[in-house]
């Protein structure tokens, strides 16, 4: 039996709509290369992520066609992200941070044929032009100098447009948009979201239990755009009809701390490196920045408990939640739940630095190696799997590998290596490729990197397995202290034996100036082991 | 092209599953007839609704049937709620306060194949069960006595399940829940709403700027859950793990505010009505209710600022919304934007006196007398009429009507007059048949009404229409007072003539010692016409 109901789909056309119908008002502002800032409104924003849309299809593009972006965060990203749905089209945001011919190796599997690009980013697309075949390359002024000579414009593109423009039809599955995985083993891979599953993910992350997202927020995605979809806060912004501030190319700790204060920013969102960064400067001079009412999201690795205690001195909220590109960023809830702060405030600093409750609509288990579904009672160990309407079934052209997906592809296999409590709180212990297996015991790297980090004299750590003749594997830690001067091994063996057995203490330290990072700002240990001539 | 995104429907199954597996420990408080408290667990409410499931199925339920509730806000209804999608069938809540005749009349239209009834609530099924053909009637002990001979025990009915049960087989845009309007003109018209609908209806109105519920929260839901699906109360609540406190028959004001006291409630929602009454005697006793942290949830209705007011000075927040049985519902988000409460506090409470703003996947318009959309100004009146995913594009067994919808049924007409401002709130100015026509002119009766009641020493009021030689027609105003005793026309006129032209004002003021209200809590016009011998 059918209900009565209407068969309005999910679409983020509506979204646009909604900025523009009951947000005109509503400012978003983009913070330029030279440090000025462009101020529009959601209804210009409207119109011309329409006049985007309508140019669009007037060149040709026909429906599931691929729209590259090479930007960072700004005004003319945000029309991108709504534009190119409009006309039928899939933004497929390439992370500007991969090397040249990596970029190329994804715009031809990904088949893109326009590219729409910052022009403070056109050196980067000079390197792999000659690689890629793109039919049009529309460069965004967004330095305020004209665009080179030879180069189309994309404010000539969208300026052409009659604002007669209807959206082009396409149902709720079909593609909007794209983003490949950072890849750290063999080739990145091509993960496509729906209007329908980010639709969805923005009424679920917006909850008050997750992001608590409203029309009273200011929001400044420190995450770039093109990193799993922006943890989808440029649609999660638009439909609450939250401020959305947009911080350009600068992420240094002293211009995001200037824009906060200055724009008065209530929701920043970023990997800890940045807030690792932040809470140092807070550290250090602890008067100087006005920050009321700010809420920091923490996602894409673990941010130690130590900083979220940290952050707690200066008077700012930092929630953490997990995700990762297959699922479309945010999967979880941040908030802790009332059972847990009732046993005081340790207890509560302790859920917070576990990774929230699987979000409403989508679901968790951990198998464990005996391929049996773990009890949640917060010690059983095994692989995160999730499965929901914005989990990824495949990626783009590769045939579904077991590895990847499990039972016939109805869940995800993430390679988190996790527990989940009777409240259903997220702990990962490793990524599945980071576990040390010594004298066939099993030591998490992750929480040795967290009890170090923990450490006041260490600011950075990353721990990776070497290879040991006789327990097969051993830890090895890399440590960036604050003073810049080495510590004592004995020092910091002391510090870890409170928590740890003695043979689970790496079997050194290494001390060095900084931690590698990959393209999306997490602790590149692909990159340590390489340093250290270790097979990954 | 087609996204990677996995094909996992929107289901009240996963919402059932997320509160057995994610809030097993969370309690589910029912008030019992006799005052005292059933109290249990999420836990084993998951564990009963899937056993309710399970033997419906082996009853011989088949996808689609129709299992009438007449029952009060209790753990069996929520069980209900669950079960019956559960098992594939429908819930069909009956309006316990309508006549006896007109519920068989509902049965027998809809086809309900079984009933679950409070045993409490029996005398009211003696009075129609020769009318109606039910199949199996099971009767729940909520009163804690013996199910009487000869009927069937709903405990008894859940006790044979095995626990061995997997969900019936359906799609998102299966009917899941049926409500029939109370039909003011001519006979109730069934919606029917669909997994997918109670789905995202859920989500949207758990976020920050609607109920803003989360696992926080202790909801109470004073509206039955058979008004317009409980306001969807009993599905977001377990989506996000609120605690629930079901109050059963006791709707009193006494009876309310020791529940919400007691149980330590956060958000109780039902009708203006009730609200009150329950601000009389927090005007009668100040300093009698401890009440801290509760939210009030206003709807079905117009609430007076002058209550929003008076809940304000007990520190009680009053929000409201606009929603309706077509809509599932709410509709609105509920909260002030910034922009109105940087212009001070009369500001904010005229802005909560509206009715919010369109929810988020939802579209509202106003067309005026013309045909023409209207603008969002705030003064341009007009038929409200809305679209989306949970909007009702027809009525069960009934041609789709040109007066109930618009543009081939792809809006729905609410019959509501409004207006939407600048910012987006919606304000009801009058239902399509309340609008008085005086002399060529409108006057909104809910305008009037509104103002009287704001008069310190009125309690109720209601304004109809009766025919005039002249005018066509004139206000006449029916109204209770505090005390009791009846005020001077003259100082009732004096206070409206602050607000209103002369010609507005009505023609005169009847005292009564209460307005009779509809079986959802409403001012019914109907009855006080009846009363008056004007023609409704």
């Amino acid at each position: 039996m059918q209900s009565t109901m209407m068969g309005a789909p999910l679409m983020i056309d509506h979204l646009l709509d909604r900025a523009g119908k009951v947000f005109p008002q509503v400012e978003v502002v983009s913070q330029r290369p030279d440090r000025s800032r462009h101020r529009y409104t959601y209804g210009e924003f409207h119109q011309r992520a329409r006049a985007l849309a309508e140019m669009l299809v007037n060149a040709g593009l026909k429906p599931g066609d691929r729209v590259a972006t090479l930007m960072w965060n700004n005004y003319a990203h945000l029309e991108a992200y709504y534009g190119i749905p409009a006309a039928g089209g899939v933004t497929h945001t390439l992370n500007l941070r991969l090397h040249a011919d990596e970029i190329a190796w994804i715009v031809n599997h990904a088949e893109d044929r326009f590219l729409i690009v910052d022009d403070v980013l056109l050196p980067l697309y000079e390197q792999f032009r000659e690689q890629v075949n793109l039919e049009r390359v529309l460069v965004v002024p967004f330095s305020g100098e004209d665009v080179p000579p030879g180069m189309e414009s994309y404010e000539e593109f969208i300026g052409g447009a009659s604002g007669d423009f209807s959206y082009v039809e396409k149902e709720e599955t079909d593609a909007a948009a794209m983003c490949y995985t950072s890849g750290t083993t063999g080739r990145p891979k091509g993960v496509i979201y729906s209007h329908r599953s980010i639709c969805i993910q923005a009424l679920a992350a917006a909850l008050p239990d997750a992001i608590n997202l409203s029309f009273r927020d200011t929001a400044l995605p420190v995450v770039p755009m093109f990193h799993a979809n922006g943890w989808t806060l440029p649609y999660t912004a638009a439909m609450v009809g939250a401020r959305q501030v947009l911080p350009g190319p600068h992420l240094d700790t002293e211009s995001l701390l200037r824009l906060c204060q200055e724009e008065r920013v209530t929701l920043t969102a970023g990997v800890p490196a940045i807030w690792l960064g932040v809470l140092q400067a807070l550290d250090a001079e602890p008067e100087r920045w006005k920050l009321p009412g700010l809420r920091v999201l923490s996602g894409g690795s673990a941010i130690p408990e130590s900083a979220i205690r940290g952050f707690d001195r200066h008077g700012l909220k930092v929630s953490q939640g997990w995700g990762m590109t297959e699922t479309q960023s945010l999967a979880t809830t941040l908030d802790v739940r009332p059972e847990t702060s009732a046993q005081g405030r340790d207890a509560e600093f302790a859920c917070r630095a576990r990774m929230g409750i699987i979000s409403p609509m989508l679901e968790a288990r951990i198998i464990d190696d005996n391929g049996n579904e773990a009890p949640w009672d917060g010690e059983s160990v095994g692989e995160l799997q999730v499965r929901g309407p914005w989990v990824t079934a495949s990626y783009h052209k590769v045939p579904v590998a077991e590895d990847k997906f499990a039972d016939n592809g109805e869940w995800l296999r993430t390679g988190d290596v996790a527990t989940i409590d009777p409240l259903g709180y997220l702990r990962l212990v490793d990524r599945t490729k980071d576990l040390i297996k010594s004298g066939g015991e099993w030591i998490s790297s992750v929480e040795l990197e967290n009890a170090i980090m923990s450490h006041p004299q260490v600011s950075e750590a990353t721990v990776i397995a070497v290879p040991h003749e006789k327990w097969g594997e051993r830890p090895l830690a890399v440590v960036v202290t604050r003073s810049g001067e080495p510590l004592e091994k004995a020092t910091l063996d002391a510090f870890l034996e409170k928590r740890f057995a003695r043979w689970m203490l790496p079997d050194d330290y290494i001390f060095t100036d900084e931690i590698p990072k990959t393209s999306t700002g997490k602790f590149s240990k692909k990159t340590v082991r390489e340093q250290f001539g270790v097979q990954g």
